[in-house]
């Protein structure tokens, strides 16, 4: 468990084969600030172009701001199958891109990052932008796959802090009575 | 369009979350020559260990054999709609190491490979399995993920060769008559 004192910087994705949202938050203590949010535009023809615009575009982004984790929503089978297939090409190319510059990847279902950022699981996608502007005082709402992106950073910053409470209040090793532990990051049962 | 008496290097790939495929094979004019395969075996719990692990292996691959270009099954959806989502991002993984080292990517369908192996799309793994040993005179059968990963490489390898015969009978620009022209070692519409 890093040092919940530390500035830790957080990159979030929101995996797509035409736009890839990201976002990025510092954490410090219980506090977030903004750093930076856009979109990624895919480029090329075929698949394989498409996949390596997206991991460059990923790079750039990972090149310029630093950061030292990262956080992606996790994906629900699509009503369409076709796009199913397709969202998880984008995912799995977007999780190589971050993998492989060495940042640890946190992954948040749907729900989870609306009630992280909203407060409950059915919020819209403008209730998403709303929130993200609110919690980041931002002049003007994100849009909409930025948001996505700066939400699911959001959610792992709140996680990251509940964790280090749990850590703290775990002096005494009252987390392993309850038969749980806290391994990168994640609590999960001993 | 290189040139079709250079010896060309092909890496095929099987992509799987936890058994990935691959087989290499060199083509010279219009033969074929096995060089190596086997199965890239996949570790670790979450998603994004896996997609790392997967892309360290094939990355090991091309760095010992020095592949010239790849080759990768086009996938369809699954009657499971999870598992198309867990092969997407295998898939998206495989490409995205193959691209990262700068291979061009070739995908051919499953109807493709399999028509081009055994002579008909509706051939089962076993068919595919003695078929890919016999073009390649191997003393015994592949395993099935090598097998799959090799019968790609031998579809790319004929359809290659028919390209350069195409190639060669355009020297009066005849395929430009018929509406058609060789881009990226494929045939399209002008």
């Amino acid at each position: 468990m890093s040092n919940p004192i530390q500035m830790t910087r957080l990159l979030g994705i929101d995996p797509g084969l035409r736009f890839t949202g990201f976002g990025v938050i510092d954490v410090h203590n219980h506090t977030m600030r903004y750093v930076s949010s856009g979109v990624i535009k895919v480029t090329g023809e075929a698949l394989p172009e498409r996949l390596r615009s997206l991991i460059d575009g990923i790079h750039e982004v990972i090149e310029r701001y630093t950061p030292h984790e990262s956080v992606i929503e996790k994906v629900f089978v699509n009503v369409n199958p076709q796009s199913t297939l397709l969202l998880g090409q984008a995912r799995g190319a977007a999780i190589s891109a971050l993998v492989l510059k060495d940042l640890m990847v946190h992954e948040y279902t749907a729900l989870q990052l609306k009630k992280a950022v909203v407060g409950h699981g059915k919020a819209n996608k403008e209730q998403v932008q709303e929130m993200v502007a609110r919690l980041l005082e931002l002049p003007r709402k994100p849009q909409a796959d930025a948001a996505d992106a700066l939400a699911a950073a959001i959610c792992h910053a709140q996680n990251r802090s509940q964790l280090a409470m749990l850590a703290k209040s775990d002096v005494l090793g009252g987390l392993g009575k309850k038969g749980m532990r806290i391994k990168n990051g994640r609590l999960v049962a001993l």
